[in-house]
């Protein structure tokens, strides 16, 4: 059957994002790209989870993901990623505000899913068929997820730094309000700019 | 030079304890030994993680993990570890209430610092001499280690599960109120009970 997993990349401290995540600063105040550099700037030592993390057969993420907007759909705005977007698939974006699914280059559309986590995760699981639905973020929608116990694969990348923002009450840490789970660590590897978790959630 | 390490058992959502430690629940609420498990348990798999926590030359903790004892010093409370703890050195414990040290078979003296944790590194180090001083925990002296950059390196040892305090006000998560800081993953090995991750902090 096809399992429900998750990429994301955190500091050592947890998050995912800064504080004011906004269209000049996707990532928030002060975060810039340092979370992604290891798939970026370092591509060639990691691209094993780098493919991993395209192929799945349908995408779920938080609105904060796809882009700045707040409130009721205004403008054009199609995602962060130009015109063809890396996920080749349907992608579930979720929100409170009802839009006409939009279509993008080389096979990614985005639906656009007002009723819940559930129901995207159970839409993108019709749409992926056999393959496997990815999670791909933000942190609040992973601890969504992992709440509702929709996840079968946690895939952590710990960028060996601190954020400073432990503590912080304005900003989502990943685990936030996520009950008492039990994991299996099935791989774990290190380079010197990222540490892949792997765990299967029991 | 000596450096200072430090080592800290941790869920995977951050936590090394749980509310209201107290002399019966020494970890606090729900959390048991759970977090310790790799070490008693499961000894054989990890000797060498084991045994490096116990190879520094003097130590570093929190009162509240020396003991359940809050306020004034009552009674003769002399830790958790019986008659002979197995540092066998100096261990500074940091308190607000001054205490004559507390000579315990096998060559453990603590000491009790009043004068903050700069004092206690210091002594430590002093005590330790050529060997490295290690910061024993809990979180909350850990994050204070770190924001004084009094810390060269920081084993972490992650027990793949979350105790469900994400969000929770009420217990220190492990860099709460840490700045920013990079890291040289320096180590990472892992087995089914526990992710070790060793930190070299820049």
């Amino acid at each position: 059957m096809a399992r429900v997993t998750a990429d994301i990349s955190v500091s050592a401290d947890g998050f995912s994002t800064g504080p004011n995540q906004r269209e000049d600063a996707p990532f928030g105040d002060g975060v810039g790209e340092i979370l992604h550099e290891w798939m970026f700037e370092h591509g060639a030592d990691h691209r094993e989870e780098t493919a991993a993390i395209l192929e799945a057969g349908a995408y779920v993420m938080g609105r904060n993901m796809f882009g700045p907007i707040r409130g009721l759909w205004t403008g054009d705005w199609q995602g962060w990623w130009g015109p063809e977007p890396p996920y080749h698939a349907p992608v579930f974006v979720l929100t409170h505000f009802p839009r006409e699914p939009v279509v993008m280059a080389g096979g990614t559309t985005f639906h656009f899913v007002t009723d819940g986590i559930e129901s995207a995760v159970s839409r993108a699981k019709e749409a992926a068929g056999d393959r496997d639905v990815s999670i791909a973020g933000g942190a609040e929608t992973l601890n969504q997820v992992l709440s509702r116990r929709l996840l079968d694969v946690l895939r952590l990348h710990v960028v060996p730094l601190t954020l400073g923002l432990g503590g912080r009450t304005d900003v989502v840490r990943l685990f936030d309000g996520v009950p008492p789970l039990r994991f299996d660590p099935a791989h774990v590897r290190s380079t010197p700019h990222v540490t892949h978790i792997t765990y299967e959630i029991r």
